[in-house]
């Protein structure tokens, strides 16, 4: 899908315990769907454990690479919590800990933080707090980068005082035919033909198979409503002396 | 966990459908789950587009830098399905249609495959197959690269051709240490402590909320058990004066 004026984000994953398969991710899926409400197209996303270097060296080459990057996990208060240290060494400037978030803390616990909730209140200099409408300490935005929690619950209140301060793109829409009886091998001249006819366009063919039978969902995206109609039509007209069991348009 | 004789490995999660947000991953949470049980360390996960540049590039740095490579998606019939073509790319090779594949499709449908089936059967010269005992064509390996599809029932199927073709590694132990009714920041101090004391061990500490209560799973893992019950009953001890509502030891 070709756009010059396409904005682009990458999505960081920062826990040895997505790695290691103790924790499956769905950061990456919320995130994805929640920026494209704003236009905004996920183009590539990494899964780095609680390695400084890894962290910085992947944090480095996606900000330069992408319009945005945003961060899950690694800021809480454990010695394994490295992320905010690492961002402030990809972008060469100090740590230090943040007055607003000091007097947070202060004011929640009515008592002077200890050294392990210190840790949380470090921002590189130059960073603005993102509001954590949760739990916990906020997050942070330096430059093009917005570092959020890996908590699932915390991360997607955190989003929300992400979003206003993005970019925004044309949003892609998507439109799903959901085709059954017939597989994708069927499908895929007519579905490439179309491909070819709308450059602007991307188009996916996701196949299933369950009890009730087999088939695919096809899926047209682009940020031009009337030209994913249009192909959508073209689509099922192309689809139509194909003997399929079931040809119809679906939300997902 | 700092260790000359670990084994490694990256995935690589191809496809649109991840980064718009339209499918959840669960193939990267199986997999390291999976090479788990073989002693191998996924040590960096990575999620692209169906965009050849930037598979063949992700591909190349990956199979330089880990012992092996796991590839999901994109080895249907569509027009979208571009990843043999770029392993082969990757690696410099032709892709050539198998005939072990070929054979398997005829005998399946009992006629010649069409074009977009005999996509499905090419392969980067020098690979072999990676068998696939659920549905569809095979996938296949070459060199530490292993592609696979994208269809979690189908990879599910294909990792055990997999696994026994794997230089192994020392199992990673791990033991978790579920503590309630104390913050994060309160066990820090112990946790780092510990972690100093016990450098070939890695420790986590993951905070849950619950309506219940709040706390934290402590996290141990390491390749020595001795090692890591010893370093397990040390954090027991240390957390005994922190004022817990429950200290326990749990499976997950």
């Amino acid at each position: 899908m070709a756009d010059a004026e396409r904005v682009t984000a990458a999505v960081m994953i920062i826990g040895d315990e997505i790695l290691s398969g103790r924790t499956q991710d769905t950061n990456l899926n919320f995130i994805a769907r929640y920026l494209g409400t704003y236009g905004v197209d996920v183009a590539e996303a990494r899964v780095v454990g609680d390695i400084a270097e890894e962290i910085i060296a992947a944090l480095n080459h996606l900000r330069a690479r992408y319009d945005y990057v945003i961060t899950t996990g690694g800021i809480g208060p454990t010695h394994d919590d490295i992320t905010a240290d690492c961002v402030a060494a990809a972008f060469g400037v100090a740590l230090e800990e943040h007055p607003d978030i000091l007097a947070l803390m202060r004011d929640r616990w009515g008592e002077e933080p200890n050294p392990a909730r210190r840790r949380m209140a470090r921002v590189p200099v130059g960073g603005s707090l993102v509001r954590n409408p949760v739990q916990g300490p906020p997050g942070f935005q330096i430059g093009n980068v917005f570092v959020l929690a890996g908590v699932p619950q915390i991360m997607r209140g955190m989003m929300d005082d992400v979003g206003p301060r993005l970019r925004t793109g044309k949003v892609v829409i998507a439109r799903t035919v959901r085709v059954e009886g017939i597989g994708e091998s069927v499908m895929a001249a007519p579905l490439e033909a179309l491909a070819r006819a709308h450059k602007t366009l991307s188009m996916g063919s996701y196949p299933f198979f369950s009890q009730d039978g087999f088939g695919a969902n096809l899926v047209i995206r682009g940020r031009d409503a009337a030209e994913v109609e249009t192909a959508v039509g073209e689509l099922l007209e192309a689809l139509a002396p194909l003997g399929a069991r079931s040809v119809r348009r679906v939300e997902a």
